[in-house]
């Protein structure tokens, strides 16, 4: 797999409100993973999650996360990064996931009875099956 | 995460040709993540790659894998099994990958140069987010 970065076909697929996967590792070392939204911000992917959730605990104990998304009107088109977690924040003004929602649903955040957590993923290496039907890069 | 088996909606969602990700672990126990076929037979998945495949390398090391399903036309809508490979066959004759290239694009398999491994899932794990904009089972 190809160190980051990423060539600008990419950067902009990014760069669109795509579905997503994040894989984190559970305690027992096994692989965990579920849909998530996500923003791409100067090469870094943000993610936002309501702190009860497991993939927080996971993250915290070991950072390494891989992230695939795939193209929302062709998703034979899909990317796939590996790197870490390096910032966890409190976004107790709900900003982050506020923007998240807007990116993905034209509207703030519905639930604000509590705060959310932000993770910043630092990408380090990327493969993506691309348009012509084949493994980018082969 | 409620134990197998799935509700009967879930088993319905998963008999669909729907876009998923397989998220499986690495030699130095970080998550690798990757778009992937598959279908749903009597409770396991099954998943089919090239033999030169990363992910072949992982799942012979460590089983345990974890697959996030989307449905294909709602993107809301997404289910994640965590479970481990059972069985791992060699698909010399292109049937398993035929099916599921069937499955998805309605025609057998393209590339019939060489042959195709098959690994099954056994989930043990679920859990999913519905229609109604709620994880399942909260």
């Amino acid at each position: 797999m190809p160190l980051m970065p990423l060539p600008r076909e990419w950067d902009t697929f990014l760069s669109r409100a795509n579905p997503a996967v994040i894989a984190t590792i559970r305690k027992d070392g096994s692989p965990h993973s579920v849909a998530t939204w996500y923003d791409w911000h100067k090469g870094r992917i943000m993610l936002n999650m309501d702190p009860k959730r497991v993939r927080l605990e996971h993250i915290r104990r070991d950072p390494r996360v891989a992230l695939t998304v795939f193209d929302k009107q062709e998703w034979e088109i899909h990317l796939s990064l590996l790197g870490r977690i390096v910032e966890i924040t409190d976004d107790y003004t709900l900003e982050d996931i506020d923007r998240l929602a807007i990116r993905y649903t034209r509207m703030p955040f519905g639930n604000r009875d509590h705060g959310r957590i932000t993770a910043w993923m630092e990408p380090e290496r990327w493969h993506g099956w691309g348009q012509d039907g084949n493994l980018v890069p082969r």
